[in-house]
């Protein structure tokens, strides 16, 4: 074994012009971009091809706390380890006969992230997948029986986004742990029920409650889709209202983007139950795959009602673009039936105007240059005559339908 | 074990900052939804996360009736048994030569529904599928080789709604349970057939009955969509009425949400008698099967009419939109023509209608000033000028085929 | 055994209040439909639900004629034994080294069928689906190695619609049975062949004839293809007619509705082609399937070619959209054109036609009062600068290539 | 056996009403069609319904050309064998140390053909796709291990359409048989190889020729799918031509028609090469089935770069229909900006030329009516108000945005 | 053996007619393309019809450098080595112990990719894959348990392009050789990894390197779909801008032209990844496996982000479509209501007009005749009546809401 130690850095210096570190893109000169944006682009650029699995924490993440609910068929308790990680391994340890909920929440905290991980034999790359900005719904079996669950669970705010926050369960023999990044969660129906003094919850196994939680998560997904579903709604009764602004084209697009994305949630989730069920019995056991497959079910039907909700939409927009256009139409007819009344009628009292002279400037009469202007009733008759026009002009609009406000 | 009985609930307090029960939405300020809507939807992120399986009974479901279709060979006999499930359960006990249909319709007695799910053997996540809100057509076998089907029942109400109702079924050694929540159906058909003398019915096993309710319900399906294709055709006919009213494509896009609704309904019953032909020959025997593919046939003809519908509504609303544009067309039309008509015209009366002097103010002749006007022919010749433009503009039209009427 | 036959009937009477006979759609007040369509789809109702494999022939189903052509290598004989079912069925029997056609056509005799069933050993079911409205290509095994076949037969009428009649095919050890419901069919083309003196048909198995049937239907689709093909063709030369009328857009749907129901005929035969390619060699002989390898191959290049028909249908429907666009724009250009030219026309002459005073009524002059009007060249100036407005503005149009006729 | 030879054609009489040689349709009235075209729809159903293998040969087929390419390792020979069968077969017989390649352009000789399908152990199926009108490309395997293969060779012509002509080939021990109804093909690159003194072509089996001719067909669609991208480029530039005209969406939907129809093309080539890729080694040898795997990447990016020019295509006629509803857009700017400056004025200088009379006919004042007439300056002030309206509208369209050429 | 050598040559000359070196194109009259594109796409035809596995160097192709990375866990050297092959192939022969990365980068010198290619034993096509234009990222294993990667690494460029350059990766027993045809790449990030002190990277097998490499370009597609948003976004902003300009539509195209490249290089990458996975762990160990899992997830992402752009991107063209309609609208508001005011009024003015004469020649009055122009209060009651037509007229259109600037 030779490995050369003299070569590598003195080798080196030739390198550069081949591969130099300022970025080619900096020297064209009309960026697309606004500055900043420009500037966050080169950023991105920056952040890419770190080493995979290598553990990363935004910045702005929370600082981690511990929940620890321990449970058997017939005890319960609930404690918080915040900063006492050594407290929480060492009370596992001493009580394997209980099954644990570790419920940490926020990331804030790398050193301790690592540690979880080694404590409870997490991969890199899973922890990753914790840490990271985005992943989709997923299964994945470790450690030959072990699960690691992510689910997404949402919530449609008021102002018609739909927020999503990631929930990664891991499973181990007689433990279900837990990471979210924020404190808040949709999870506390779950608590209440383990509260509840003659919980089932507490009976089943461990695997049980990472089913249970990955319930929870489905199931907000129907108020989520419900209340798209109550927007879209809305919508559909403004369509029509004469007051309805140009906007309106603007929100139907926005909530579509919503039902898009949150089909793109949900279509994951669906293959990540079928996957479940796929599962030897070994990882997951009959008697779960019977409640994982109402799971399926679930999913199955929020994609359904996505997709109808997706249809719903489209049919939507294309009444607001025929609304519009019918609009135009309506312009268009209101300044067809006066020009057409009043155009005509003009020309002939221009005509009536005119000033071709009765006398020729020798006073001889010329009879044949506009007599009717000497005639006794030639005003009268006129106004007979335009209001002849009108009416046949209206009866002919009347006729078409165009008088009918439709 | 020491189940640390003392913690749980002493060691909570500090969790509630983590999680508050006060929903983070509440805060914002400018909600999208009307009070009413926005409490709803408040409403509905309550409900979420019980315990699956928890039996729920919506409190408008109708109190259960039970009736009880006794058949062997030669036998028959019909006895409601509602508000005596005791009795119902004995007779069955004491019979077990005949085969049985329990119908049970309405929902509205909980812990008789716990009752019929112990006596009948059946999971609490079949059971929440029969009581809850919405299922898709299924199959599902338990205990080895008794079903548990899902169909839904649909109807075409004359106000172009698709009703639909679930019926959910249960097999057993020999009876089959039925489950619907109104108590009027589209199954009278099937009990008259057991009435008749000579039923066929009567004769198959308890099996054969599950497949002949499935039947019935699918081919109610036919009517439906006959329906709705007979609607299509009325709006086919309407598209071209000159009177046709702006909310036309609002009804077109009605019935294509029927279309799409209805559609959803049966792609699931086509997967489940898809799945029921590759279920092993002891839970269907090889000689039903022959039933449930001729079923299968039907249910894809349903699909393939649903698609075709949906073609036809789509070419549909294009001709819509196309007659939309061409009444606006017509409109322009009438526009152009009567304005290219009278403006030149105003034009050349207005000519004439100026005041340049023949005469200056000192008597003089301005012999160059409108001439036009001292001359005895001046009227006569302009109003032929004039009638020879108007015939020259019609011709113009005439060629562009403009004045056809179409 | 106790079958309680006392109970039946008397049990009964409480339970019509359950589902009453009345149906619930009735008593809703504005049906959307004229009453006639409102009566069939009520009747459509009332049909629903008879035994699955119920015989039932439509009123107006024609007269059975059966035909029997009976083959072995060297000799052929053709007989028609209409009313003579018994004679049929003895010849068949006695004859047992020949090969046999019987051919049955029109089912307006429901004891005949049944007799046909029985004698045969088809299926009630397959039955059903011979004499029924409708059924998609297909092909099933039964009796181990028999064949049941269902082709389409199509046909392009001329007034742009395709008619299709259902081919039933039956194979058994020496024969082949055909049901259509026509006396006219597609078929006479193999008949000749039989006629011919040195037929290879005669030489084959009767397996062969249910194959060169199927094929004989098949090859019928290209004619009704390439009669669409023809007919989108006339539709695209049409297209750019300046005198095409406003419903071409409605013949484009039409055919395109033609299309689409032609792929969906065409669509399961390929399926049933693939499927008999399936079939093991012992009901299909690997000889017989380089045949039907061949069939499918006609029946994809079909699918292809409808597909096509599609994808130009659409680019026509956009052509056509496009232009009726085009043409609005046309009749705009025109308004503008003219508007354009002759409003600021009217303008200035009317500002000559003002009457402002160039004297008061005292005889003073009013110097600033229109002095154009008393210049001895007024009014040839006036002409030359109206002539010079006109010139800018086409010179304008000109160049905006408004002028073009395009 | 009793073969009934006296029955056949006695007993036909009757049969002749059941199915009448007169084709129903042509009882018809109103036929959809030019004359010219119906009778080419009438000829089309009677040639329908042959026996399946029959073989057909075009009337206007061109007389068969056959040239017989001879080689090994280090020799080569290249002999027409045109009406020279018998030698061609002879000198094959005896060579068979050497490889062949014998090549038949034209189809236009019946007995040939049936002798070729004779000699060289073929089908009369695969004859009947080889002398066919159309037949996708595909792979076959006969005889165990001999290969069919169809492909399909393309050419852009400078008038827009895709020229395709089919070339079959059979793979033999040692020799390699071809098929064109041509004289001219896309081969002669291959041929010029053979020709060069160290050809590898000449060292490799007959079957890497069979691989060798496939190859050169795909490697033919490239030029083919750049010109069509060529052509579209050109089209995207000509797009913002401000005198484009009206028929460029026909030149638009035309190409498209040409992508479409060249995915069809090149969509069953990728079927055909996958399927290759899965024939056992004795068929296809491992190492011919990296060259096949390499065309099967080809086939795949040539679907590729047609999809993108589909997707591009439709943006192209996206931005044609936004365009020209932008210049309707522009006309109407240019009409409404005209008549709303000069409207208003007309108006003003009409009202100024109304008659109302300063004096009664007694010549008593009438001082209110039109005072402007009489002032010494209403003419001034008058032009300096009309000016002021135009620079008022002027400016409100100047900020609208309107007056910008865009 | 008697290879004829006599005939070759002399027996073709009969050849030429049959396939003329013209081509037949040439002869067409009326090329659709211009001049210099014609002659482009005739030289595309000779190109065609090369050996497979022919190599080809484009001339324009950069001098390859060569640069060497050897590693063990503890060691570390870079040394380059253009123009010196012989040596690196000495001092690879002379460390086996070690591992390797040859990084080549530039493919302009024919024979040293022939020798590269013979050294590490490569297979001609997957040397034409390397040197050709454009390959899809595949995965493909040869000899027995090496792979041969393809990568495309993407970048979007300010000026709204995805440039993407193919990164070929080679594996071997303790070396991994890469090929790519720019200087400049996205792999410094790997590099500067392999310099820091600690790095993983050396302690990992050079399979591992391969998958790194694979894994730094799928990182890349992150910033550049970000870029994409970030655009989108950009786009979205500026739809409502008043003077956002005609070319925005084409812009909105373009940059799904971008998005639907983007797609087109993902989705190869999502299929090569799934297809490492499904290798036998022989090829790809299970360890490195999971890794690729993670880039497998991370493919799929980036198609979903891709398919959401798509989404959004036509969202927004329908905005900006229906815009565009609005803005029509908006101008025909402003004729219509200028028009509509005004046109009444230069009605009634016309009227007053009019030279009716309330005397005749002979001084009669002819009372009849326009008494209102004698009426001492004629003008200002008409100044009224055209100020109420006026109200009436705003009131009306600013009830139909035709005044809101909306």
């Amino acid at each position: 074994m030779n490995p050369a130690p003299a070569l590598p850095r003195a080798a080196a210096p030739p390198l550069p012009p081949i591969s130099p570190t300022t970025d080619p893109v900096e020297t064209l000169t009309t960026p697309p971009f606004s500055a900043e944006r420009e500037a966050r682009r080169q950023a991105r650029y920056q952040e890419v091809g770190q080493r995979p699995g290598t553990l990363n924490v935004r910045p702005d993440a929370l600082k981690p706390r511990m929940l620890l609910l321990s449970y058997t068929d017939e005890t319960y308790s609930e404690t918080e380890y915040t900063d006492r990680f050594d407290d929480l391994v060492a009370y596992l340890r001493d009580h394997p006969e209980q099954k644990h909920w570790i419920d940490v929440r926020g990331y804030g905290d790398l050193p301790l992230m690592e540690r979880l991980m080694e404590e409870f034999g997490l991969h890199p790359l899973q922890m990753e997948d914790v840490l990271g900005d985005y992943q989709r719904a997923k299964v994945e079996v470790f450690d030959d029986n072990r699960l690691f669950l992510v689910s997404r669970m949402t919530e449609f705010t008021p102002d018609l986004t739909i927020n999503d926050d990631q929930l990664s369960i891991f499973t181990g023999p007689n433990y279900v742990l837990t990471f979210q990044d924020d404190y808040e969660d949709c999870l506390d129906v779950l608590r209440n029920r383990f509260r509840g003094n003659f919980s089932q919850l507490r009976r089943k196994s461990s695997g049980y409650l990472a089913y249970a939680l990955t319930d929870v998560v489905l199931d907000h997904y129907y108020p989520t889709m419900a209340a798209i579903g109550d927007y879209i709604e809305e919508l559909e009764e403004r369509i029509f209202d004469t007051s309805h602004e140009r906007r309106l084209l603007n929100r139907i697009l926005r909530i579509k983007k919503d039902v898009v994305r949150f089909r793109r949630l949900v279509y994951p989730e669906r293959d990540k139950m079928s996957e479940i069920l796929r599962l030897p019995d070994e990882v997951v056991p009959e008697d779960l795959k019977a409640y994982y497959r109402d799971a399926y079910d679930h999913a199955i039907q929020a994609l359904d009602l996505a997709e109808s909700y997706r249809d719903n939409i489209s049919s939507l927009a294309d009444l607001f673009l025929s609304d519009q256009s019918n609009r135009m139409n309506e312009v268009m007819k209101v300044l067809t039936i006066i020009s057409s009344i009043f155009i005509p009628l003009s020309f002939v009292v221009g005509l009536y105007g005119m000033n071709f002279q009765h006398e020729d400037s020798h006073g001889h009469l010329l009879p044949l240059n506009m007599p009717e202007l000497y005639s006794p009733f030639g005003y009268p008759i006129l106004l007979v005559v335009l209001t002849a026009i009108v009416a046949g002009q209206v009866y002919y609009f009347w006729r078409k339908g165009w008088l009918s406000s439709d």
